[in-house]
């Protein structure tokens, strides 16, 4: 039993933060009074005070208590009596080093198999792959693993960009990026869009949202995958 | 004595690879008649091999010969008899992964630091700096260490790109990732725009080419630099 949600953005243009999600929220949260939150990745650098008082803000609209995980005695202490969870946005880097040097990886898991609703958005869904090797983020912490919750049998690029063809930078585009990761390593990636979401249920995976997805497999021509698709094939 | 040319990109828009610094080589290498090429962070996966044919066909236009370090019994033999350096771009932690497993650190080092000519591009400008914290790639490998070369005093941004004040996407902009690099790092960072390069020869480091570059230094706000300007002031 796995009840989560995978969104590519906190924030989508002309709207307030979460404001698209609040319907699917409402769902997920069902009968769950509080949410611990997880702020360790502390977008634009952040303190976890300020990111959970944004963050309770939000979620006041949806009737949600928010708890975060650095205001109890330890992460164990959070997690005691967990109702449900959300992984916030940030740099991926540091929230993966945080999650490790508080050792909250397996807590986690722990929780999102015995059925604990999560959301992530952002850094907080690139975590639900089996690794964070397709964050854009800069490694601005060294963490000692780069496996993270594998939630979904495959890696989550969020925010996925697709490429300009008027560009004139010469930077690698997305697409090249992910061509790079798939010369060294096998599991596919998903480029959700911004507005795009995933919708783990039992053992169901579907795109949520108005958008299509970029699917990348190793050896094989990248492909869309239309909202409302499964992405059961990977399993 | 330390003599070097670290650019932002190999190639700019409407330009044959590297052409926009023959100039500039043609001075950098003058009387070596060989170079040895760096291939590790092969651009868009591509392999040793073809990476070293293609920055030959490049070379020969400037008259160098190019010996690549994976052509050699070993990366100590590689640098025996070094004459001048090459290290092109990439993924960048590819490169930094490579260089420590085949204990390239301190041979780089040392060859700069006793005053062979070294050219980096892209990633091989990025691990001129302090660290390759700044990079724009992907993880798609785990370094055992973010250190890089520390040629210059400060850790380099390449490919840099201003904020588009038009965009709607939600993602991080180079200078808000750059901004999260500084609340946990303290090193000043130079986003060097493509078509510009730093001039790094005996003890002086000028910003050449057209553009000025973004500084980002912690607590500061972010402001440019002319060039012809020298780095100096970070010594």
């Amino acid at each position: 039993m796995t009840n989560c949600i995978i969104a590519s953005t906190s924030t989508i243009h002309g709207s307030q933060p979460l404001e698209y999600l609040f319907e699917a929220l409402i769902e997920l949260y069902k009968d769950k009074g509080e949410v611990l939150f997880i702020p360790y990745a502390r977008p634009g650098g952040i303190s976890h005070d300020e990111y959970t008082i944004g963050v309770n803000n939000i979620f006041k609209k949806i009737n949600k208590k928010i708890m975060s995980i650095h205001m109890f005695e330890s992460p164990k202490e959070a997690f005691k009596n967990v109702q449900a969870i959300y992984t916030g946005g940030g740099n991926t880097f540091l929230l993966v080093d945080q999650l490790y040097r508080n050792n909250c990886i397996q807590l986690i898991k722990d929780a999102v198999a015995s059925g604990i609703p999560y959301l992530g958005t952002s850094a907080g869904s690139n975590i639900c792959g089996l690794t964070m090797q397709t964050t854009n983020d800069m490694p601005i912490v060294h963490p000692p693993s780069l496996q993270t919750l594998g939630i979904v049998p495959f890696n989550i690029n969020p925010h996925y960009l697709d490429p300009d063809p008027t560009s004139t930078h010469k930077g690698e585009t997305r697409e090249t990026r992910i061509k790079e990761f798939h010369n060294l390593n096998s599991q596919p990636v998903v480029g959700l869009r911004e507005g795009s979401w995933l919708r783990v249920y039992n053992n169901d995976i579907t795109l949520e949202g108005k958008l299509s997805a970029r699917i990348f497999e190793q050896h094989k021509a990248p492909y869309e995958l239309e909202s409302g698709s499964s992405l059961k094939e990977f399993n």
